[in-house]
């Protein structure tokens, strides 16, 4: 049997500022990475996240982002490894301290932290050996194939190899930047394909049309919008024909 | 033996900014109060902070504040409770993440935030539940005879009872405000008799003459400079020659 | 004939995050008051907005507020006058630049900072002298028959008296504060009438039926959602249908 | 006769924080660049750093950086050039509304700003367009030789070409960066010697020993502390002897 998680990005209002459908994506997914003040939310949006996420039942994480509230964490910024060590650890225990049971689920890191540390080793180490301080068993959610998933390996926590339903990848495993206009899948029966080559495969189909070898723990779904809300929904209903089973990672 | 626990303000410089004498100031103290990022600090001071601290063997306590960087936390902002309460929350849970047992010794408020709860009764229960939610064995630091500590045995956490040597005292038990000319005393003989008083006659002398009753848990010291160091040093001599032990609350 | 200016807050959006429906109020009103990235907006959405304000040919207003943009500038702040003079002299700079003709029509202060100065003849006396020091031929908008309308006198600077057509009024001439439930009048043709008393009779009823006498020189209204643009639309019908001309102050 | 202008940063203190020694510095240089709220500085700061340089008579410039006040604007931030455009036209008018004459003498970007944009043809243009935008009389201080200066020429604004007496060049005519164990000469002598190299020769020896031929219309001196106070106060003792006049550009 095939299980899969299905995580989404949550908890990412800010003040007066409301953003995404978060009670209409928790029902859908099987754990959420709930944004800490720093690239997006409030103290008050991240305790009303934190506990409509427990009462759904489903994984909670921490997913901190770099600090650029106005850029929403979307803009790469040269920091230090020790910097960003420290700015995760803040987050991270920031979150953790709304929780019931002062225990998170798992930590992703946001945006261009994300990105930037798929492909920066030494900047994947900082951002696991923080998740490591604070909780050694706490998984990261990575990128499949990144070297944040070798940091992981190396720093000794868990993680889940993360695709990307809705994007397109590089012949080297990473996303098609935003900034390019193939970068992101709107179909939704072509995304629900793509999840289920990935999964099935073992592998995905790049935009050059090579073969890049991956393995999928965690499918990215998002909340943003109806488009997208329809497209986990079809998702969710091609997974299940196809004997896949949803679980948290 | 009379036990008393001295705790002084650490970790509030920022950035490139550097403020304080933090490796002076913590030889003398038994506790510290850290700042969280919030009124000062930021996540690469708190991870220094924390570990200097940790290396001191004193308590380790979060000093969380008001979020106003420029005005230091000392200028008043009129927040909802359950705002304070997340706040506070968020403050505590991301400096613990920098500590080695991921347990503090003690919360502090600071600067406005300490001075209005106070004062209010509502107020100091937001930030008592938000302690209580944290850690339940976490104590708050809280001025003396002061509505936080009526709110802290209403909510069921402990309370250290917190007196100021080098502030005087108005007839209600409150501090002279810092803009008030008779606010602080800066002659290290008379600071020590009025910490002296204080333990020992379980009161003070407010600035009309007339009597006010407190239990003194915890002294207040500074550390910002020369002078404020000589305070402590001569507070220390006299308080041992009265055969007063110094021990973390 | 009679003539008003109708004006409405603009520019309230933040980085990823939308608020308001600029194009569609803008064509309603005569001025408009820009927020300047203390309270709300960021440099992108202020140049945006100065361009859509500009194209439209209204007045385009600096809306300075408090430096509290998780709180929306709604959060009251105890500052020093000097303080805030500087903040609101910082504001209307830093709009300003981005007018083609680096001149302002107005200045409106936002929120807790246009409320507490309403009160507050010291505060208002510190805005006033900011606005002056920028520009002294730009005219303040401050609420009909405050401290902040003396203020300007004193200063000597032109000010527009502002009323609001869907909020009450005390019998001291303050507004209700939105903490009550009869804070905001919500049936279009009520606002209508209020108005119409209020530029007719140059008075308003007070919540306890007593009439408070008031100048009205321009009308504050919303374009937050579809009723508040509704409210607008009618209220201008009203006021076309009584002979009343809509002209920038 | 030669004339030079020699150039400092100021007022990068930030609320309780204090910086530089910019009462001593001021009686040293011929112009200013005054920091302007996002790496350094708040409008309490800005507005006493401005009544202090009009005092002084020296020429007062916008000093306008990233976003990044823990970073002190020294992190490298990749924006979009029309973020950075109004971003710079922010802060110029922010600064600008505090003169007394509502004029600038100059613009100089800072840290992270300045070294991206010396390299980056489009991010040079996005922050010279902003300054003409703002008041096309105004003059950018650019790293000599850089892309800023080809930008300036482009956009149509004057340039003032700038060197640095205590860094050393790369052989592409940029500074070694501040990461680099030779990047900063602190012997006064030498400073004094590399300046008159580069006045007198119009071009400056790189580390590798090869000429870079510059134009040097501005020297950048620092008053961070005692020893960089004598260093300044050194070249001007070497620049007098010389015959070469002190006089702002």
């Amino acid at each position: 049997m095939t299980k899969i998680d299905l995580n989404s990005d949550l908890g990412e209002s800010f003040g007066r500022y409301s953003l995404g459908r978060d009670k209409e994506i928790i029902q859908l997914v099987t754990s959420v990475n709930i944004a800490c003040g720093f690239h997006a939310s409030d103290p008050d949006v991240m305790a009303k996240t934190v506990a409509l996420a427990e009462a759904a039942g489903v994984g909670v994480g921490a997913h901190p982002g770099y600090p650029d509230l106005q850029g929403f964490g979307r803009r790469k910024m040269q920091l230090q490894p020790s910097e960003v060590e420290h700015l995760v650890t803040y987050q991270i225990g920031a979150l953790q301290a709304f929780t019931s049971s002062k225990k998170l689920h798992h930590v992703k890191p946001h945006g261009a932290l994300y990105n930037m540390a798929a492909k920066d080793y030494e900047l994947s180490l900082a951002i696991c050996r923080a998740i490591k301080s604070v909780d050694p068993d706490l998984p990261i959610y990575a990128l499949a194939g990144s070297k944040t998933v070798q940091a992981a390996e190396t720093v000794g926590i868990r993680c889940a190899q993360e695709v990307f339903g809705d994007r397109n990848y590089l012949p080297d495993g990473n996303l098609v930047p935003r900034s390019e206009s193939n970068a992101v899948i709107t179909d939704p029966a072509k995304v629900a394909a793509h999840v289920i080559e990935m999964i099935e495969n073992k592998s995905v189909t790049a935009i050059d049309g090579s073969t890049v070898p991956l393995q999928a723990d965690s499918i990215c779904v998002h909340g943003d919008n109806a488009a997208a809300l329809a497209i986990v929904a079809n998702l969710r209903e091609t997974l299940q024909n196809n004997k896949i089973v949803f679980q948290a990672f």
